[in-house]
């Protein structure tokens, strides 16, 4: 049995609202920590040293090393352990969100397995750097004007049961996820599924797209599960100032919220909900 | 409002055995269907017509021109709805899991963006193809000599307490996926937490590697949530022959464990779980 190391990179703290039963608490409460890791390869060709970019994976720091060395195993890049040089790789996780994997003399990556499995990505350049700007996107909807959005506690409980009972898919197999759109007045306007929670998202916001509906700025998106900093980005260039999940978010999904100034709410349930950033335009009475 | 279409397509009907208290009872039931998508781009850079793969990704059938839509505006690669051709795009889902989407006269896609944003992936030619086949990498322990394993039911349904008391950080976040590794006598070896669930896998499995304790083929693997394709691929490569998952099984999944004959369970509570493939050699008693 080997321990994980996540320690103190996995949780933060940060400081929330919690609303029950019509009471606001301020409390501190644990997300876990989103953050963008890039896996880098260095090997000799039989020319000379090279260093490749693999992966960008959005990731819980700790174990990083593990995270590499498996990614590469479980793509078929590497053959097994004797693949990787002794030392195998160089790693400070306080300081960056780059590891390098160095292969062992003789050891040549397999990168078309990688390639035909379609999971390499290209290099951004962001895992060396700290802020969210980084790997944002803006919204073309930044500097629209917009109006206060009024919002009643009662409304927000009540749209998990409206999202369930349109939810026909998730019934039956217990394996999608659903991004639902509500107006601010709580009426149902659409609902999207897919296993893949941003796939959801990004089927609701083409919807809208072709609809003419953007931007989506007096509107409440719902998600099914938990909100991870893709999804508040994607939310972020529709428009969107209310996003309620009803699973936990990730610390990058909080800063992204904070950072476009977008309401994120989280563990909706039919009696309460957790306030992660109240956006300046938001009113909840 | 607006219907989703995901119809017929988003949902398989397959059989199954339903072990409940010690009885076994063969059904019929439904998974989400999973599928790669490939995302293509039509456009005129001004001296001739280009088509670009801009992304792989594995979604649930149905509305699928909404979701390249959404993923090229979410993404920046476009900046609204007038930046698409009328008719905007071709996509017949019976026959392709091909998707173009066709951008209007003097529109350039900005790509930059997505490659700042780390999403680019290389186009890989799968989604044209049916089979399997086209998307796995071969395990490195296909053909090593396995015995077989004997698990017992109660064993088996006694995991998910055992992973949730090593869960440090799930208990405190709600918000962090699980991949805990088993002997074939359900005693625990190790566990590995992520927000991203392929994330959770690729830690253990890596640190296997480290270790040296591969193949994994005498080992149960337990997950706290869904099972993708990704991630029976991925316990495929580490020779892992049984997998329970703590939720559902997607469509791919249960053809990539019937594909490599992986025991697949799902579903796993206290007193039962679904079988939705038993490998040759596994024995459950």
């Amino acid at each position: 049995m080997s321990a994980q190391i996540l320690s103190q990179h996995a949780i933060r703290q940060i400081d929330i609202i919690k609303v029950q039963n019509g009471n606001n608490h301020l409390v501190t409460d644990d997300v876990a920590v989103e953050e963008p890791l890039e896996i880098q390869l260095v090997f000799h060709d039989g020319t000379s040293k090279q260093r490749k970019s693999i992966s960008v994976t959005m990731r819980t720091p700790g174990n990083d090393l593990e995270l590499a060395a498996g990614f590469l195993f479980t793509e078929g890049i590497i053959a097994n352990s004797e693949s990787l040089s002794t030392g195998h790789g160089e790693h400070n996780s306080n300081l960056s969100n780059i590891v390098t994997i160095e292969l062992a003399k003789g050891i040549t990556p397999k990168l078309m397995n990688s390639e035909r499995n379609f999971y390499t990505t290209s290099s951004c350049g962001v895992c060396g750097k700290s802020s969210i700007d980084s790997i944002k996107t803006a919204s073309p909807f930044n500097d629209i004007m917009r109006e206060m959005i009024h919002v009643q506690r009662e409304l927000i409980c009540s749209l998990p049961a409206v999202l369930r009972a349109h939810q026909h898919h998730f019934s039956s197999t217990g394996g999608i996820h659903a991004s639902g759109l509500f107006n601010s007045k709580g009426r149902f306007i659409a609902l999207r599924e897919d296993v893949g929670r941003h796939n959801a998202l990004d089927k609701l916001i083409g919807l809208a797209l072709f609809k003419n509906w953007l931007p989506l700025n007096d509107h409440i998106l719902l998600l099914s599960g938990r909100a991870s900093f893709e999804l508040v980005q994607k939310a972020s260039m529709a428009g969107i100032r209310i996003i309620a999940a009803i699973g936990a978010p990730s610390s990058l999904a909080v800063d992204m919220a904070k950072d476009a100034d977008i309401t994120l709410l989280g563990f909706l349930r039919d009696d309460r909900f957790n306030i992660y950033h109240l956006g300046a335009q938001t009113i909840i009475e």
